[in-house]
Order: structure tokens, then sequence, then C-alpha cells
């Protein structure tokens, strides 16, 4: 499995991924899920995967093989609404491909991507890309999408999370949206890749890699840990018919 | 869907469910899913069900029935293993008979239970039960079990909660718990059933049923909420090259 978060806010856009990849218990692999197209002070485009490694691997070494030629590629679509509609259209050409030659044998091959970024004077956009291909877009009612093992980690963005929230917090907000996925989920796991953009800035950010035992990540999950502990205690106790 | 959770604890035993059911979004309904059988200063076995709902009311029907009869029942069983045998034999024979009649049309007739309570001199103990009718039980490794749409209510309960944690605070973390998948889940929804059960005390409580709108439990829905993005706040910023 595979957990991916993104968030499109007021002031810019968060990604934050993990990169475990697993096909049964005893075939666990490290596999980086988040991928960055850009031209600084043109466009930068990110895009996230998760599901089949096949089919997501091939989309993406087909985008980046077509950056610069003659074929519609993420370095030329003038908008992020084209970008989607390329990564979309790439999917279904691989899923094609590969199902075509009739050894798909039962084994599913979808995947989901998302797609944020900005390009030119657009607004930040970003898309929730479904296994056919086509895909939705976020709002201001709806500023994050999640693909992947996303349950564990849903609770904690619901609650603290809107389109208002400065991208400092929402990055530690998606942090310990990992933090609790990882800890009640095997299959999704350290590394984290994640990637902070400020609206307007047309800047092409290296991203950073959130190694097991990283001082600052293990720093807030012991800190978040104990607080929740303490918050629970502080609530009130249940009232005498909650009891009998 | 549903959700149930289990606590084996110390102190005692904490069993909370929500009571909604739904066949596609616009058949939605409330059933209880907590069941208590039991003789005071003799035994509590408090039964929780989740999945196909006529295969479970079916289950309870047969349990609440062979009370006092000649039959094995949960009102005559010597012990809690034995119980949850005469449960999982019980799923076992209703869906042999609802599937018996070659009518199953491939719906999914199955279903789980939580069994827990204490009999005679015997520790509580907790049992969860699959819908192939075998079951495991609860350690002080794994004090507890959830039934039904269980993911997004799982963190709060693996950071906040273990076997030594008092009845007062478990209860608050069930409810947490609950409140987190109401949240985020539609299929999950109160009013809640709750059962407090004090290790020994041999009691048939009658448990509570927490009404939407009960003031504690908005209290403490609305004190978390705050205090979570408080505390999420007050981690300190992300190091520099988090962010390029």
């Amino acid at each position: 499995m595979t957990y991916c978060v993104a968030m499109n806010l007021a002031q810019g856009l968060v990604f934050v991924s993990d990169s475990r990849t697993n096909a049964g218990v005893d075939n666990i692999a490290t596999f980086r899920k988040l991928h960055i197209f850009g031209t600084p002070g043109e466009r930068l485009v990110v895009v996230q995967s998760a599901g089949n490694l096949a089919t997501s691997q091939s989309v993406i070494s087909l985008l980046r093989h077509r950056m610069g030629s003659e074929e519609a590629n993420l370095g030329a679509v003038e908008n992020l609404f084209e970008a989607a509609r390329l990564v979309g259209g790439t999917l279904q050409e691989v899923v094609e491909h590969d199902v075509g030659n009739g050894q798909g044998q039962g084994v599913d091959l979808g995947c989901s991507f998302l797609v944020g970024g900005q390009i030119g004077q657009e607004i930040p956009r970003l898309f929730n890309i479904y296994p056919q291909g086509n895909f939705i877009e976020s709002t201001r009612d709806t500023p994050y999408f999640q693909i992947g093992e996303s349950k564990y980690g849903k609770p904690i963005i619901d609650r603290a999370m809107s389109y208002a929230t400065p991208l400092e917090q929402a990055l530690r907000c998606a942090l310990i949206s990992f933090d609790s996925t990882i800890r009640s989920n095997l299959s999704v796991g350290m590394p984290l890749d994640l990637l902070v953009y400020r609206a307007g800035s047309l800047e092409v950010p290296a991203g950073f890699r959130v190694q097991e035992g990283d001082a600052y990540f293990e720093g807030i999950r012991n800190q978040w840990g104990t607080g929740l502990r303490q918050l629970l205690s502080e609530l009130p106790a249940p009232p005498g018919d909650y009891w009998y």
C-alpha cells in the first residue's frame, strides 16, 4: 500500500508521500512516490502515485521521457487542467498497453495520482486522478486529497485543517497524519518525501526526505503522543449515568 | 457499516457501539448493536455485532430464545470461552441456514462479533469472533478489539490506551475514537451505546445510550477538537531544510 496527501491552501501547496511498497509481507521495498517536474520562474507540477507499482512507474517514465519532445508533455501544457488530463491519458495508455497483451491474469493494474502545482499566472491547482484516468479538482471547501491507505490519517486533517491554514501548520498536520498511519498500518512506512510550495513563487523546490530517526520528526511524534494523552486526561469525567 | 470497540483492561471492560446500519445511502436506519446477557452476582456476557444485519439479528434472537432452555445458552455456559464458542457456533448455524436455501444471490451474509464479560470467579475475558465462527482472545499486549469501520478510530486507541489505563480514561479514549470515525465516515452514526464493567463486580449494568446532542459528549468533542488544533500549533516549526 501507500499513503499520499496533498493540500491546496491559501498560502500554497503541501505534498507528503510515504515510500513503502509491498506485494505481500515478505516483498517490501522503498520507492519514491513524489515526482517533481518544473522550470523555475515558469511552472511546477508535482505528481504523487499510489497503486500498482509497474503501472505508476511506467506512467512517470513516459511523462519524463516526453519532456521537451514534440509530444504533449508536462513542460509544455498550458495549465494544470491540461497537466491532469495528460497524466490521466498516460495512465489510460499504460493500462491499455499492459492489459492489451491479455496477460493481466486478474491482477489489479490500477493506480491513482495526485497532480498539483502552478503554471504561469494561473493560481495553484490540485487534481485527484482516478484509476480510470478521469479526475476531480480541489476547492476551498475540500482543499485536500489523499490516495492509498487514507483512513487512519484522515481524522486529524478533517479536524485541524482548512483552506486558510498557514503552510507551516498544514505541514505539521500532514506529518502527524503520516505518523498516525505508520503507527497503525504496516504497509505505510518511512522515509517520507515532502514538498512545500509557496503560491505565486514559481519556484521548483527540491523537496525533503524525512529519514527514519529524523530529529525533528521524532520530536513532534513524541510531543504529539504525550500531548494527546495529556489532552485525554484533561477531558471531564463521564457523568454518573454513563456508568450504570 | 458499523463501528464497535471493546477493551479488556486491568480495571474492567469497556464496550462502545454505534447504531447506524445502511444498505446504500438511502436506506439508513438505527439498530442497537450492543446486547447484554447476564445474571447479577453470577455472570455478564456482552455481545457486539457488525456486518449483515439479517444474520446478526438472527444470531442475537437465537441466543435470547435459548436463554433458560435445555439447549446450550449464554445463561448456562461455564466460562467466557464457551460463550465465544456458542456465539461462533450460532453464527455458523444461521449462515448455513440462510445460504442453505440457495438464495444467497451473492450477498455477503457474514458478520463479526465481540464477546466479553465475566462468569463466576474467572477473570474478565474478551473474544473477537470472525465471520467463519472461530475467534481470538484479547491479551495484555493487545487488550482491545474493533469490528466494522475501524481504521479512522484506531490511531487514538493505539497511542493513548494500554492494559493499565483506568476505565474512565479508556472510556474517554473510546468516545474520542467514535467521534473521529463519525466525523470522517457517513456510515457510522449516533446514537452510541456504551457499557462499562468493573472487574470482579459481577454486576449487570444497563449501559447508557449517548444521544445526538448529549451535553457531555458534545463537550468533549469540542474540547478535543480545540485541544488538537492547539497542540498542533504548539509543535515546533519545521527546520529550514524541510522547506526547500
